[in-house]
């Protein structure tokens, strides 16, 4: 039945859609489900549509296996966001995960596979009965807003609020390649429902902690250029010294890929479980997914991450060996 | 006369714009001229509007008292914006700037005060004979962008691009508390124009140079949050450390603004002239034009700026105390 449905899906979406549209009219009590280590689109789609379906009259259930990070705490109903469910659903639905994997512990306890599943990644193989799958789309939240009236939801301004912050963050403020001319439009259909496009920039996206930024302030002190390649590194010692104590380099590799001498950026985060953790980020023409594969990690081409057992030092010296010759090949 | 049409201006904007129409029809030799220490909007709406009269068949001259900056050089046609002008012109505007004065040199060699102006500038008194201000336009760019077609003006994929250029960075990419819907639908007909949102986006506003980054490392080095009021120096060893050779903080108060518990944010730029520059941003519900204003500066209320004399130390030592009593006394 998926294979068919992914069928469906693919050549005739408006019939998905209108399959949608049928399933979420029958449907009482409805369980919504997004993806461990949840970003702003995972949390804004959950949300944005969960309110939608609660405007429709629906009993919504909202879980993630992992916290809500603080930043999207604000977000109306960010606080029902629950870690596990229970109960009877007619009606599941998996928002912005690229595989069934991806909804972690609560994935293995559904019932059943997703009746219906919102996602733009490209490696979705379709895991529901019904797939509302757009890779075009730059973020899950775009998608969401766009459906929303065939599907026969409400866009109330709290579920704007919240598809807003999708948008906003999944294109990194509307400056990913993918952010198109719809994009925009559909953001302003959310102003238009009472978001502050303002408001939700700053808070779900823009706005800090200074532990983040003297984590930035100790990373940039050994920032490095060579050769169309940055990179840096975040010591343990580092974390301690800025009081961070937040997982992973507080987005410090947006700031490295800025660098417009660079062609690849490359963070180094130590940890203390004897590991390191990459995130690498390429300029369009270079594939860095491949490259984090080989290191047994993953992602896309312009960003790709892997977590690699040995020292600092170790582990540096040999990505780095290895970012260079791909560098090197792809531009020789 | 010119009281008379600043007049027209706020009571009938429509017949301002079917005049400038006019004007424009029957003009052949165009002059436009942006605001001294040019910024993205100056240039864009300087680039945009000339390259949008070009296409209409006019000849035009661009000039601007200082350089462009580096990277506003992609451009079309940005270098073709000369350091002063010469000849005759049956059509003069002025662009962005908020008086005569910001035109600089340029603005006291003009044969008369300019035909036309645009602007979105509060202050702008409206100093040429017909006005297009419009102080909730969220950048000069956006209003040239929403009165072209009622101006008889074609446009083209050049004139869109710098267009975008001019409302992505006035608005520092979609994020000030002035970007409205329409800001974003205006964008959105640039691109259906051929800009490129992305492109645009990374090169007039993202992108900044490994020296620019290396002098945001000297300044965060120096990072301070107490009492939410953020602040920082640079020095001019940190310039030399960095090899920033630009004029002022390579845009670093933007992530000193970032900082979720500060309200004002402040930095202090050493200069090699014996004066100290110093810039505040602040939240909604501050005003530190005023502040800057008895440094003998001036700006808005969220944004302002002051030159003043006296070592580092002695100026960071009165600004900051004049700065907590304007926290202390807003939000007692």
């Amino acid at each position: 039945m998926m294979s068919q449905t992914a069928a469906v899906t693919e050549a005739r979406p408006a019939a998905v859609v209108a399959a949608a549209r049928r399933r979420i009219a029958a449907a009482q009590r409805a369980l919504l489900l997004t993806h461990v280590a949840p970003d702003g689109d995972a949390i804004g789609s959950l949300l944005g549509l969960g309110l939608a379906l609660r405007a429709a009259g629906k009993t919504v259930s909202l879980a993630c296996a992992d916290p809500v990070p603080d930043m999207f705490e604000f977000l109306p109903a960010a606080g029902e966001i629950a870690r596990a469910f229970s109960g009877e659903f007619d009606l599941i639905v998996a928002l912005d995960a690229a595989d069934p994997g991806r909804l972690g512990a609560l994935g293995e306890a559904l019932p059943r596979p997703p009746d219906l599943l919102f996602d733009h990644h490209l490696t979705n193989p379709g895991y529901a009965d019904l797939n509302l799958i757009d890779v075009s789309a730059a973020s899950t939240a775009e998608l969401i807003v766009e459906h929303l009236p065939a599907l026969g939801l409400p866009l109330t301004r709290p579920a704007a609020e919240c598809l807003l912050a999708g948008i906003i963050t999944d294109t990194l403020g509307f400056r990913t390649a993918n952010t198109t001319a719809k994009t925009l439009a559909l953001a302003q259909q959310l102003m238009a429902a009472g978001a502050s496009l303002p408001e939700v920039y700053d808070k779900a996206f823009y706005k800090r902690s200074f532990a983040a930024v003297r984590l930035w302030a100790e990373g940039l002190a050994r920032i490095q250029l060579e050769d169309r390649l940055v990179w840096t590194e975040l010591t343990l010692e580092a974390r301690r010294a800025a009081r961070y104590y937040g997982q992973g380099d507080a987005d410090l590799i947006n700031v490295l890929t800025s660098v417009r001498e660079a062609d690849i950026a490359v963070i180094f985060v130590e940890r203390n479980d004897g590991k390191v953790k990459i995130s690498w980020r390429a300029a369009p023409g270079f594939n860095v997914a491949a490259l984090a594969a080989a290191f047994g990690g993953g992602g896309h081409a312009p960003a790709a991450g892997a977590e690699v057992a040995g020292s600092l030092d170790e582990v540096k010296t040999r990505v780095l060996k290895a970012t260079r010759e791909l560098l090197a090949a792809d531009h020789p």
